[in-house]
């Protein structure tokens, strides 16, 4: 089975976190197929390069959707998801969605911690497009910089922890999302020093899509899912305007 | 005071009707300057192509938001608004957000009555988005198809009006919110066959630019609304790439 | 176009407060006839007030209603907003309704700032009671004493834009919602020492007005909001039993 | 123990179907003490009567709060009940809060039946104002019209009992909360021709005030329900206004 | 009428105290007859142990329940509480309920107070389950070990009476709910040194549980809470076996 | 890696479908240890009998969560879910849980559909649990009987897609739940003839088991999900009791 890891960021730095991140929990027979954004920013973090980093997302699974058997879209609160989800035939799973389903099978409540206070409006919203507030203790966020986005996950892994530890006692969360791609492999170095249960959601996001092909679900050809009518356009990339066009 | 009337939309005949009706209720000193989405879709319908259009709106606003006071993003169901509202220092309207908003005053709740049933999930999403759950008695859409875009409210009068009435006896609205840019204009004609009051959305929202003009809000320089922080991006648009860039 | 100012309040000070403020906004055309109540409290700040303020508000409104194009119940948590918007044929907005629909377009969520603790329980149910507490984050109020109801917004200021900045910080407010009729022309005054939009309601109630005045709503003949069929009643002010008799 | 049975509705009939119904089911030292409003209309049907008839509560408690051990407000929304329960130092109950709570031990999910649709506006309201969305099934209402207020469950007894069947197996009532003033006495002569519990609102209501008056529960003097602070007023009935301003 | 006081704990010393507290407010004709767990833990303080109480309550009532006019699950959360008032015909009331219930009618929202924080996950399912969310201002437990269960409440006033008044200065709380119960007659000791109405849930269980017998219910034959069909078991004790099989 | 099939009803047969159904798509490496209630219902459908089976799958756990690597409670609404993850140090996944945040995956809302009505306000009270009401459409059952649980699949499947069918045009569901071990296997048979998605309960488990397992979670010891502190027991079954005590 091929997975995309489709990273709507343009920091290679990042795809390389988030596919060893995946390869890690990968089953034998999966192969990860990581891209990373050609255009857009190197990391969004704001409700405006969210919108960007969607409509970038769409265009890169107009071009590849057809070489996988599902896609991640590797962006922690899941820029496109809906659109990607309405669009293409195959699987698309969110990272955000991947971290919080799972989550949800931890325990009551999870918290987001995350490492910069930029993040957070965008991740509030993406909790409550997923209707997943009732599972959701909190978002917790550093309030500090960082010198590089490729390794804010060492260089913050002990602030890190200790804010996974206040969401547990000050906010009641049960399971810990740490949310970000460039947090990708944090995870698993420091869940013994968390009380509660943590989750990479790279490492989930790869075994919700293993998940998804093994159940083998059909497309949508009803409800809110379903492919949109063909629709002429103007201006789009060749692939994805291809594709509206019902190509 | 001029009012960017941005329509996401590809379609010049929409952004006319969007403007004719803004014009029949603007105050004197109101300038409206329409402009029509240069790429993207004729008609968004879809969650995918919403995301495309947000991001058009986006691409639109930094190229014309410095000659306006505020502006108006003219779709319905507000493609880009949040991004919008954060990155540039005017006031910025929703279409959606000013019709439900206006309908707010004018009962306990409104339904959303559009013209095809492809707009159904969008708009939904719009009105979560928008924390408006509590005062939403439905939305309620035609199941037919139509001729032309452009002419789809004179086409579907009859029905639309129909269909707001059962929103009124069987949903218990107490106003019902016109939806879809192309019913720009429909309101005025149809009100007095519908028994409770009818807001039309463009004319809403000229007359919202011009409240928050007059009223002479600050841009935020904090909250989930500052402006974000300069950040280097490749292959956007020239004026969106500056404008992120912080120019 | 004419707008009824009515103060459910006894104090006539306030309402003087509250017809600058409203002024000072106003279009051209716009002639504001300022109203103080003639039996209640001179300052409603509990449940018990709000029920008397409320009725005192229908027996203004029997009195005046017919003279003027839209009236403005100018008392922030709204009393008897239900009941005159049912009973009567011109738009009724609330002083809490416009200033909280007014935030809605300025960020994602407002927060409620007051000057007296007293008013919190029943600000709070009006927020409830307006379907907004997905868009409130939080009522804060000072726990301290005032000299003159006349002149708190000048006396307290500067606690009042410390509470203002903490809304911000602590509760996650995108605006501020100034509250109390009191507080009438504060905002303006203090709006550069807040780091969000503020809201003073009495502006932002007569820009409303004039908003629904321009849209020409018609009054619900169906639906929640239509006016209650005639009835008898027994010991009322003689205008207001003559309207509910159908007169 | 005394217990007042207030009346807010002018008709002396249906202080004498309240009365009945709560002394059929009151215990031995349980001593009623119906009252009939002075002013305001025969049937409190719409929020601007429902504003009224809460003020005229508040007075008709001034007037006799000390000679009794608790007070029911018996109208079925519960006119004035806030302010009631903040003002005075007795146990007050209202009619629907009394028939939603007793009816939430029978079952999940009550359901609100009643005899005129005008009255359902202003108990969704209620519902609301109470919390208690979450256990309300929801409000059914006849839609016809009725001879006399008096004897209106007698004439309708038929087709209530249908509309509650009707709620059982259409919105999934577990029991029935037979609502209105006018139905009092109703439930005990269908109850058996009715699949779910059905609750008579009266006759819960004085076991409730039984309850408290057992329980003896402190005047609160914190809280969102201790006493509001003296206050002058103008124009009050003379008991409401002593006790406003303190005495 | 007999009412059985049910404790689904295994300690008697607790029953006593539920025992002594209800028959303080009981009316005259009230029996009370408890009954204390054969098999089970001392007490319920974790989910797992619910679910054993839950069907130990069963169990006991299978038992009992001819012998009785009305049961109480006298154990905070109410342990088996729904499928108690499903199978059995008496109503069946619980401690947690009632107490939530009375709670409901001295003020706008109650606090839960409890004696450790082991309590308090179980202690909000119950919260969520009752559907009283939107009424309940949290639950606040002590975070420090106790040296009896049987005297729990005579060792922890203190700091209870401490705990109940931050809950009404920091969360907004009307009223206290002295929850678990070991804690049965600690409110009536208490009371005057808490600034709001406190609730004792053994007293109010007896109360409500004197109010649905006199309000005669019938057991429903509709809706969810009506009695299952017969049906073959093994392995269960002889009793609920037998009425589960329809005897 | 070895998963626990944990069937908490007494039938034998319907063990077996959910050991094929979960086979069908287990990875290579996983083992599946199916095993059946000993003793309680041969299929639960009622509050009182979920909690019965609750507990029994407690006992069922303690005799063997040592032996496997996570387990699954294999009935749709879950008994005894919240009491097992707390208690034992392996992964704990419930049926219903498996499906529902599958589904999320799928689509928007997702609609459980089942064989027979009984099973309806258990499956309610399942999702809100769960937290889950915001993504699910409905839970639609047929209200018919059925000749044998071991074969109802096969021979409502014609029902069960129209049901389902009606679930996504009436109640706008993006996904469909087939609910009931039972209906373990009945997915794949009629996934064609059903326009969206639909869930086999049975599979997904294994496969969130088998993610689970991967992703390696540690036991919390702290938040609401530690093991609750060792205690003291009397009556239970000789293992279940021993854990309890700590062992």
């Amino acid at each position: 089975m091929r997975v995309l890891l489709l990273n709507p960021n343009t920091s290679e730095s990042v795809t390389a976190l988030l596919a060893d991140s995946a390869r890690s929990v990968a089953a034998p027979g999966t192969e990860l197929v990581p891209v990373t954004a050609p255009r857009g920013v190197p990391y969004i973090a704001s409700r405006a390069e969210a919108v960007i980093g969607g409509a970038v997302a769409l265009e890169m699974l107009a071009e590849r959707h057809h070489e996988v058997d599902a896609a991640i879209i590797a962006a922690f609160a899941d820029p496109g998801l809906g659109g990607a989800r309405e669009l293409f035939p195959i699987p698309v799973i969110g990272l955000a969605e991947a971290g919080m389903l799972t989550a949800c099978m931890l325990g009551g409540r999870f918290a987001i911690v995350t490492f910069t206070a930029a993040l957070e409006p965008w991740y509030r919203e993406c909790v409550a497009w997923h209707g997943m507030e009732a599972r959701c203790a909190g978002v917790r966020a550093l309030d500090e910089g960082f010198a590089d986005i490729a390794t804010v996950g060492e260089e913050k892994a002990e602030a890190l922890v200790a804010l996974a530890t206040r969401a547990v006692t000050e906010d009641r969360a049960d399971a810990i999302v740490l949310a970000g791609a460039p947090l990708s492999g944090l995870a698993s170095r420091v869940a013994d020093r968390i009380p509660v249960p943590v989750v990479d959601c790279a490492a989930a996001a790869v075994k919700q899509a293993e998940a998804l092909v093994a159940l083998r679900p059909r497309k949508a050809v009803a409800g809110t899912y379903r492919r949109p009518p063909p629709k002429p356009s103007v201006g789009l990339p060749e692939a994805l305007g291809r594709w509206i066009a019902g190509g």
